[in-house]
């Protein structure tokens, strides 16, 4: 059984290999087009279910195929990359001293059969003066991450704490993620 | 100005990392005892500052000396690190299924002044079969752990969620130290 992870987040890379497991990598290459009107775990568990199914395609064999696909949601505004350093700035703005939520959707397909699921964390920040912000955005580590930051980095002096799974944060939601893989025969411990 | 770890654990040497942070590592030498009849938050509060205030002794200049103590309460009981595999099985039936709460005091010192503070993290463990309890402690990596169990590593896929600081449950609560160090002049970001 080969499995084939459809994403090119280093994180997601990192996590895998936590859990020991072999894998390749394949991310997808469409764009994924979001519909109007999901709510934000809808929204996660349709574009990783897209992802799934594009690389599912090119392995026809014995294989799992694993894709992920993060938002965040704070103040009602669905939080992806940042544009630019501007735009990271006033996504941390709008994160400082509020709480906010991450969605992770996981699919999992084999032998046919999708298996999707979503989890939601919410992340609490503390009040984060401009001259920080403006440190933090000049560490770079915003700019390839949904919300603009990560909290396995130096944001984690912003976060006071969060209420979920770590993991979704960072991108995959290892104990559901473990729960799916069981039900197809893959044991993680 | 110089910064010391009083600690030989490497999570927290790794967490001090990721922070960008340059220091040295001191651990404490001395066995710290435990009062009777404290609090977990006192607790871990006194053994750090013990541990702080032993390292603080060997640097007589401009240090800051970083000093920690981890310990796990579930169902009453304050858990350590496991004696030996059946100890470390114990300890995670007494987990599984069930919430547990990890605290960890930390106390920063510098010319002569004492700043201790103490967080405590909810972590919430699903039911855990005995055959993955067998398996998860094959892996070894309970044994140098409060609790039997690193939340950082396989024993991901067990835990359903936390509320608080995820690095508290690591040994290091990032966001509080980070208050901590600021109050001296040491800015984090």
């Amino acid at each position: 059984m080969r499995i084939v992870l459809a994403s090119g987040s280093p994180r997601r890379k990192e996590l895998l290999e936590m859990l020991g497991l072999e894998f390749e990598i394949c991310p997808a290459r469409g764009e994924e087009s979001v519909q109007e009107g999901l709510s934000p775990e809808e929204t996660v568990i349709s574009l990783a279910s897209e992802k799934a199914r594009e690389v599912s395609a090119r392995f026809p064999g014995d294989t799992v195929v694993i894709a992920a696909d993060t938002v965040v949601c704070a103040e009602g505004e669905l939080l992806g990359k940042p544009r630019d350093r501007a735009d990271a700035v006033r996504m941390l703005k709008l994160l400082s001293g509020r709480s906010h939520y991450v969605y992770t959707g996981v699919c999992v397909m084999y032998g046919g059969v999708s298996l999707a699921e979503a989890e939601a964390t919410e992340v609490r920040f503390r009040a984060v003066s401009d001259e920080e912000i403006n440190a933090y955005a000049d560490t770079g580590e915003p700019m390839d991450k949904a919300g603009a930051y990560g909290i396995q980095g130096k944001a984690s002096v912003l976060i006071e704490g969060i209420n979920g799974d770590y993991y979704n944060v960072m991108g995959l939601p290892l104990c559901r993620l473990g729960g799916i893989l069981k039900t197809i025969g893959v044991h993680l411990l």
